[in-house]
């Protein structure tokens, strides 16, 4: 093994893999170790529980999506623009992990809320923070859009919310086919979802054509 | 244990309950024959895995899920109302299934396709096949929604998807919040998705209020 502060990376990143591939439940922490090629005890000195870690999964990777997130979602860009991005850098993000893996592995929070959420409190919690992070960003770009009247939706916390579970059911399709092109229908249907109109462009993108 | 047929319908009934409470990776043989309370080898007399067993109780709820959609999306009520009725029977469903059982456990076929649909293509075939049932008995009400002039989306089969991957979203959303209430959106956000007007009714059904 190489320094103990390699060895942590190299436990959450193994871990991290392996979820995505397999889910939480089939792993066990010696088939963890053995792939971030670590000895056990290494393991538990950094983590109490296969629950700890799972956590620390999480968190490292919401840190890193909330960054990306962030990026798109903070531009200078006109909202609705900022959310098409948004969703081309999904597809793009699961076609890689397509590419490097050879299927769609779909997005680890959704794939452990409908996994684990209702067996463990910490990781329900911590799912339920994260989901209320992401429609929080995206309400914030929905408001800016009906402001400058792009949008007409009443409810902007509910469309938010509506617009996150139509990500989540595009990619379980994105998953269960092994192709990404089902997340193609959620620009179209964000627009449907939010009464939106792009000012300027052409009729495709006005709600709700699917052409 | 009982006569042999009662066997294999405890064995069913028991993985039923048991992957819906924590997964298919989670579960044993051993485990599920304890709840079903007949003998090990009573498991391999009629299952040759637990793979299959895991298809014959998909394919086991699919035909009682598909027997209520059929009843309600074929019935004479006029098209979206039939759409309406699915959503709440899926909404009382989660309920019921929360008061026995403590918590909402979401769909059974997308928990499945989340957590195993890219580890073995015999559970991705059969869900892929039970999510195309889906989508065209909705696709069906969709067509005839827009005959009546109801409907305005152009096409009907990714209408269709989507309505489905609005439900699926919604009910991961239930799940994670232990809360049946997130699918209240689902009628609003269908009327919104198929550029729909209701006849006769209330503004509150028009798209997209959600209020």
């Amino acid at each position: 093994m190489g320094r103990t502060s390699d060895a942590k990376e190299r436990i959450l990143s193994a871990a991290q893999t392996l979820i995505e591939l397999r889910g939480y439940s089939a792993l066990g922490v010696a088939e963890i170790c053995k792939a971030a090629g670590v000895p056990k005890g290494s393991f538990y000195y950094f983590f109490d529980s296969k629950e700890e870690l799972a956590l620390a999964v999480i968190d490292e990777h919401w840190a890193e999506e909330r960054s990306g997130w962030n990026r798109i979602l903070r531009s200078d860009d006109p909202p609705l623009q900022r959310l098409r991005q948004l969703f081309e850098a999904t597809e793009a993000d699961q076609r890689a992990g397509q590419q490097s893996c050879g299927t769609v592995s779909g997005c680890l929070f959704g794939n452990l809320t409908l996994e684990m959420s209702n067996q463990t409190e910490a990781l329900r919690e911590r799912l339920q923070q994260i989901f209320e992070a992401q429609v929080g960003m995206v309400e914030k770009v929905i408001t800016e859009a009906r402001e400058r009247g792009e949008a007409t939706v009443a409810d902007t916390h509910e469309a938010a919310r509506s617009v996150v579970a139509q990500l989540e059911g595009q990619v379980l399709f994105a998953k269960l086919y092994n192709n990404t092109q089902h997340l193609d229908a959620l620009w179209t249907n964000c627009l449907a979802l939010l009464g939106a109109t792009v000012p300027g462009r052409a009729e495709e993108d006005s709600l709700p054509s699917y052409s």
